[in-house]
């Protein structure tokens, strides 16, 4: 391995400047140059490739975002995208990849793999948490903690007007992001796609607290709920059960910001391991970590296999929010 | 005076605690002794009523919310749901009242004063900023630094994507939150309802920003502008100049969290300040404070009159967005 | 058991609060009551005990500090401080105890058990994170996270001014707190108690991160560092290697401010668990969290045996900061 | 004037980013070339220069420290460093000059204008808001904020061990920071060095409000009070009173971290204001604002006098410590 490219791909996430600048000074610690390809595979099919030397990274590790940008690339899901993607790697000298970024990144790496004879690692970066094979994926943390600020700040104005609010966090496929936020910020129900909520019982739930004497209740609901975003639930809740909420939605403020020590720390260490699994020669398999060790993962069951929900938060959240 | 009542009513906002705190410390210090009205005009009617000590006020300038709790009452507009408010201030002995609000809140004291026989001074509590006769409003500094800080994380996805982004702050018949979050954000426009802005110009803009080689670009926009709300603009560019753009309501999250230094002063001056005029006799009128002085503004300049939006931070809005 | 008791004892952790309510809202789940006994041993002592409800923790998972407070009892150290304790105990029919703290909360209960009949299950709540049998400990999350915030303010300054800074965080007999802030810090060492480090290794490394082009350092030291303190290891800089450096003394903003989502899910998890335990008859055990699952780990082993500074994150460390 | 310089210089301060943006898209939408000049009035001497253009300033104005960094100069205040520095400014037709700083930035400048031809206008940037004939100075907002930050996270350890904190913060010659701070932060007293307290008096309040029920006290100190900083405080009132108390010094996390809305808008509209006063042929003066509205003081002015502290805000203080 004498040079190899990084590039972050799909929604970026807190954390991602860390893994950059792991991945560009482990290689460099090991002789190896790094190209950075802007824009994900976009910037592989137009040959937007850098050359990155240790101070480029300088400075990075607290930005939220990245700064060899991300995209989403249509033309990559053809083998004619991938073919001039393949002669930009070719034209550079590049012959491993370093690949940060979700589901969309990961399949793309598959069918790459397939059609190009260097090899390519992955690393975890999606602020949804929803990847097999590791226990936490980059962003998530921050994610949480972002959510949770807002939880806090709506807190007030909930117990002062003794109301109900419905707080929409991410997380169209997996309730991670909700689950951790309603349980963290003291919240009275969270609303996931894991497991089935009716209105009814949001309703039946809003009820019994008053009895039990709450003056005023939050609930977090996953973006993609199958009740249809809170302005959905909102509308039920007043036409069915003649009950009075207040609704807002999070959106991108989840996915920006200084990152937490959490999530630098996570892209600190698998961006130095993905470098080390191409040094070792292995290829097709995401950086992952599972109970606080490194762990290399198939690409195929980072992304088809389903990551469990945690029953025993859940089993708990109910608890506590009595 | 001997005794008198304090009450927060209308949305709560950033620093009410603090205001009600300096009531509260302000009053015992000369002799006078303070009941706080539970829930604004709501607990008034419905003789919620508690003696606040020195200690009551504790630890609590650092929250958001109101620990007296806010409501919007609609009984208190009728002669009658007053009739019931004025027996529960003569049955405690309260001869002068503060009252932490905004508009509504002062255009109840003014119907109050016609059919009671004490005085009440008022405290402009709005993270809107929109009364007359007062630089800032409680909560102003507080919400549009939390308004700064989302649109710095959305910054770091914007610039990742290179995307353009819609963020909607509060600000219904003003466009103080929306100028200054959008000036200090380092936002290209800010759509507020003091100025007519035509979706076309938006376009307008944003292509010429292109062109100078903006590669991604924030508009914060006033909730209510004439536009319709960020959905409607986000629509319309997509139908009639096929400009695609991402949307950010902030919501609820703009009233809570802890207050800015800012308004835990404006909150402990104009708090003391309005002990201070019941002190000497005055009634009808808000403390304020202009060019850091407190001032006394009748409630009725203080609601009918229009603070004229920065005319000079507007020009330079304008040219920092360059 | 039909009554538990629950304290917090020792420095005050974020996340105290939270181990709290779960610890009331499990056990009432459980049909059991709960009595708040206030400021650690020293209330158990002298009687300072409140029945606590399940509205009695509404609202305080968010804040840092404990509203049950917490003091260290040097009374308690002796046998008849302990005669004393148990008194109150029985007097109030207390048969079970979550004691929520470190080390000396911990070799306390030891002591108790010996003498008293009923049982006693511990939750690790200290910032420093150094107790063996559980990954984290409550408030270390939140410690990390403000050191780092610190960190990045400094950085600011550092590299405006081109200078060297000595940061000094908690971390007496561990290097946790230090060695995780300065990896998600950027920083260029960690000074930690578990590896040695000569002041001369310290001026070695200034002088070739310069000649690599650096023009700003940071280096973060655990609290009694062998070198004894920034203070001193300023001086030696300065008189041995001419080198000038600044220093900051983070102290007990550590301690403080509003938890981290992680510490408020290990917390909650934790409290839960600890009575659980209690239920299941356990005594003379931490609740603790390894590798994401439950386990009780004996007082002796948490207290006595040594919990090792991750050997990976030092030698990524090393390499990240290049 | 065709082209202008623009240089940071003293102590670094949150907003100094915001005024560097404003100063160079003015310039260049009034056509007027901008050159910044690296480390203050060493980068002149040394003829560190570069040109900025309107996107170099681009996603800066979030950000603490100065991109074209600081420093403090000896040289200069030697008439052969000055002769350099002129030589620069003539070899790059340099005939105006935006200086962002203090004290002994506009002690250069006005060296600087008897020695050169061209034209000097000055930015109040300093944390200690020391400068007289502007309300405010750049960082002075995002200081209070910081250090009030670090006031709630004590007032948690304070209130849950029941003891006293002295909290000190920076102002050397002025109580700004320290005041606001601590009404702001409901601390019980403020030791600054515009009125004198001795330390029994300072033992008495202590004593006092022991006495009226408070069960823990912060106590803010001003950098160079009088009493000769908070460690020698403390060991006044222990040894003399028997009191125990414990300290934490906020240091350069002060000085730091992203600027609050206030500075970010100050810096901009100072910064426009700057230019402009060049614009208009006017040297030799600070671009200040009082009561909202621009003012140019002579550098003279801003450095000599006094400016005083809020009188009325000292008065407040107490009562509301009660």
């Amino acid at each position: 391995m004498k040079r190899i490219g990084v590039l972050t791909s799909g929604g970026d996430a807190p954390g991602m400047n860390a893994a950059v600048r792991a991945v560009v000074r482990t290689a460099r610690h090991r002789g190896i140059e790094v190209m950075g390809i802007m824009r994900g595979y976009h910037g592989m099919i137009h040959n937007e490739v850098e050359l990155m030397g240790a101070r480029s990274v300088s400075n990075i590790i607290q930005h939220g975002g990245t700064i060899i940008k991300s995209a989403r690339s249509k033309e990559f899901r053809n083998k004619s995208g991938r073919a001039k993607a393949i002669r930009t790697l070719r034209e550079h000298g590049i012959d491993g990849l370093v690949l940060i970024g979700g589901d969309g990144t990961f399949t793309g790496a598959i069918k790459l793999l397939k059609e190009w004879d260097g090899k390519a690692v992955g690393v975890p970066g999606t602020i949804d948490n929803d990847l097999y094979g590791t226990d936490f994926t980059l962003g998530f943390d921050t994610a949480v903690n972002t959510a949770l600020e807002s939880i806090d700040k709506i807190r007030d104005t909930a117990d002062a007007h003794e109301r109900t609010f419905l707080v929409e966090v991410m997380g169209r496929q997996a309730g991670f992001i909700a689950l951790e936020a309603a349980v963290a910020g003291g919240a009275e129900m969270a609303l996931i796609p894991e497991t089935r909520t009716t209105v009814k019982q949001v309703a039946d739930r809003l009820a019994r607290d008053k009895e039990l004497g709450k003056t005023s209740s939050i609930i977090v609901v996953a973006e993609g709920d199958e009740q249809g975003g809170v302005v959905d639930i909102a509308r039920q809740l007043r036409q069915q059960f003649q009950m009075d909420t207040r609704i807002c939605v999070l959106g991108h403020i989840q996915r920006g910001g200084a990152p937490t020590a959490a999530d630098r720390l996570l892209g600190s260490r698998l961006g130095a391991f993905a470098v080390e699994l191409l040094c070792k020669g292995k290829s097709g398999v995401m950086a992952g970590e599972v109970n606080h060790k490194p762990i290399a993962v198939p690409f195929e069951h980072a992304i088809k296999r389903t990551k469990p929900i945690d029953k025993d938060l859940l089993r708990i959240a109910d608890i506590l929010a009595t």
